[in-house]
């Protein structure tokens, strides 16, 4: 008997006709002489009905609340779905987060998992039971909720799937796998019937939506592999696994973008040990994560520095910066919202050369300028001109041939 | 320091302005220098929502899943007051039943709290955190989620402060009080400044809406004085509390109906040992609960019998009564639903003679035909058609001066 995790998201359980889809999709498993765990999201849109909500008490809900309130979301569906399964005939039982129990770090909004207690699931198995269990939710060590952030129901699934060893951990979404890129904005977007971890780590990180990165950090520490398919469909599909040979062959496996960006340049700092310290301190005290951060050669002492952030924390990150600009004695405090990160991922960059002035030029033949550039053993991330962000998708997957099924 | 345990009903928790009203009566009591726990019950129409949705689900949902399901409504509430309190500058922290925790039996839908841990609540007491509670809900011995039934958050209150030890206990509701009987159809109905644990008890158990039975079972064993209130004024209230020589001279204190009453009789039962109970174990097994039973004389070694369940759980009943009917050779069965029950309340009567009759004569006087009576010693109830509620209400409510604030 195997033993099989799926994770089915927010609009596979929209509502209660959806809801009993996902209840024969359950029993199909189940009947192949599987055990079965499910992990669900809660129903589309109302995760954002409940931090509506939230804003309605207070513009800066307390963390801790702001949790407990929007983890009800999976308790309805999972009860839901218990309920269907058990009408349908099928012993099912709902576990939440602290009843499992899901135990995670003190970080409220964006925890991470620590541990996973299997011993409770593992009984109702061995019953025949299915169990189907809350994601995104957890408890801390005092037994507060906690969420894992958005898409934390994949690394939910992936966590218990490691947990209780599961064969394969089905991560069922509205789309039938991993894509080369978007197909929303390139049409030529082709399924990738594989991918390796790593690619699908830095996809994830770049702006693929597919899956959370912690999700795909979990499945490649615990090798889990990860099977991304439609829930509305049996066609398709795309395996997250260990690197393989026939891998190795993809120079560039996909383009992802992320339009969630902000460029901020400090102008004229001077350039002595401990600046760049005291530039970012306030922002990680602040929790403003940096992405690129970039620094001119320094000219007579005094050099430009470039860095990145999530569009809407740019104005809250310009007023810290500004404090210590002039602190330092730094000139002005330039932001640009409007730009976007497209970027290629791929294995094969590791033992191929030219991939990276491939890109660049392909790049400035449609005259798009580059304004920052970040590189990893096997990603190359460009900053450029938002309003580029589709046609450079389009011409970078033009250029790696990624239409075309190798 | 006193310590204050409070409780809000639905109503006065129905959207966030009236989530507003409560943390500011929760942080006026808090600045009188009282320590405060405060119990909410879901908003107003939420609990119904969520039932409709276990419906939706299953015609039957399983009890487990319901309870985890429908427990969701405090979760909002809870949080969503610990937000504003925030906001407003106080320290709050809601509690989940699990998280207290209230420890109950089994029997989802209608738990009995079996213990209350206190101490993560005084540990946060001593802090001078504002503590928010969810009512209606606790965890059994294996951390399922459990609830109380309706109008359990009055039972959780009561409950916490029963183990906290608190001074007092307000149950804030939409009427300013206990009355002498429902003010929506006795204009002349008369609110109590005062009223005993055991009329109170009989009056909940006998139709009145203000407070869930259980809740007065525990303030009586506990000695916990409640004090009902109106969220919406400061006017009023009634306290709930021990006998005293005052209360003994009130004959009758109150006059209770309850349309929920079906009446079943079997005719021509052999009059013979064990008879009643192979007939009420089947109901018994199937939990429906029976209130009034009358056994006639026996004619012949034959009798009939009558007793009277819930309105909704009269065609179940006919189904098992009617099983054991034939194999005990009983003739058929008569149910009538369009029964209703009036009863008049007050430990007055121990020492007074002449109450029965008095209430016999009064609703004979109106033509109004008494099918069933039952008795305790500080109650007298009446089966009497449907139709006529609301005029034996007014009747006796006149006959018994209840009108009179005495």
């Amino acid at each position: 008997m195997s033993l099989i995790v799926q994770k089915y998201g927010g609009t596979s359980v929209a509502n209660i006709e959806k809801i009993e889809n996902v209840a024969r999709r359950v029993i199909h498993t189940k009947e192949a002489g599987n055990g079965v765990v499910v992990v669900l999201s809660a129903m589309a849109g109302e995760t954002d009905k409940l931090i509506a909500l939230a804003q309605s008490a207070s513009s800066e809900p307390d963390e801790r609340e702001y949790d407990a309130l929007i983890s009800t979301g999976e308790q309805v569906t999972i009860t839901l779905l218990a309920m269907v399964l058990n009408r349908m005939g099928y012993r099912a039982r709902s576990f939440l987060g602290f009843q499992v129990k899901v135990l995670t770090d003190q970080a409220f909004k964006k925890a991470r998992i620590l541990d996973v207690d299997t011993e409770a699931i593992k009984k109702e198995l061995e019953k025949g039971t299915i169990v189907v269990v809350a994601g995104f939710q957890g408890v801390d060590g005092e037994n507060n909720i906690t969420t894992l952030g958005r898409g934390g129901s994949d690394t939910s699934a992936v966590a218990l799937a490691a947990a209780l060893r599961a064969d394969v951990c089905d991560i069922y979404t509205d789309v039938d796998g991993v894509y080369t890129t978007d197909p929303n904005i390139c049409p030529q977007a082709r399924r990738l019937d594989r991918i390796s971890y790593d690619e699908m780590l830095e996809m994830a990180r770049t702006g693929a939506k597919v899956l959370q990165p912690r999700s795909v950090e979990l499945a490649k520490k615990y090798d889990v592999p990860v099977y991304v398919k439609s829930s509305f469909s049996d066609e398709g599909g795309t395996l997250v696994t260990k690197e393989d040979k026939d891998m190795e062959k993809e120079v560039v496996s996909g383009v992802t973008y992320d339009r969630d960006q902000a460029k901020i340049t400090v102008v004229h700092v001077p350039d002595k040990p401990g600046i760049a310290a005291r530039l970012f301190t306030p922002l990680a005290e602040h929790n403003i994560v940096v992405d690129m951060i970039i620094q001119n050669a320094s000219i007579e002492g005094f050099t430009d520095l470039t860095f990145t952030v999530s569009r809407k924390e740019a104005k809250e990150a310009r007023v810290l910066i500004e404090a210590v600009a002039t602190e330092i004695g730094a000139g002005k405090i330039e932001v640009d919202d409007n730009v976007a990160k497209v970027s290629i991922i791929g294995v094969g960059m590791v033992s191929h050369s030219g991939v990276a002035a491939k890109m660049f030029s392909a790049l400035s033949r449609e005259g798009i300028n580059i304004l920052m550039i970040s590189t990893s053993e096997i990603k190359i991330s460009c900053v450029i001109q938002a309003k580029y962000t589709e046609l450079a998708v389009m011409v970078l997957h033009e250029v790696f041939g990624l239409s075309q099924k190798r």
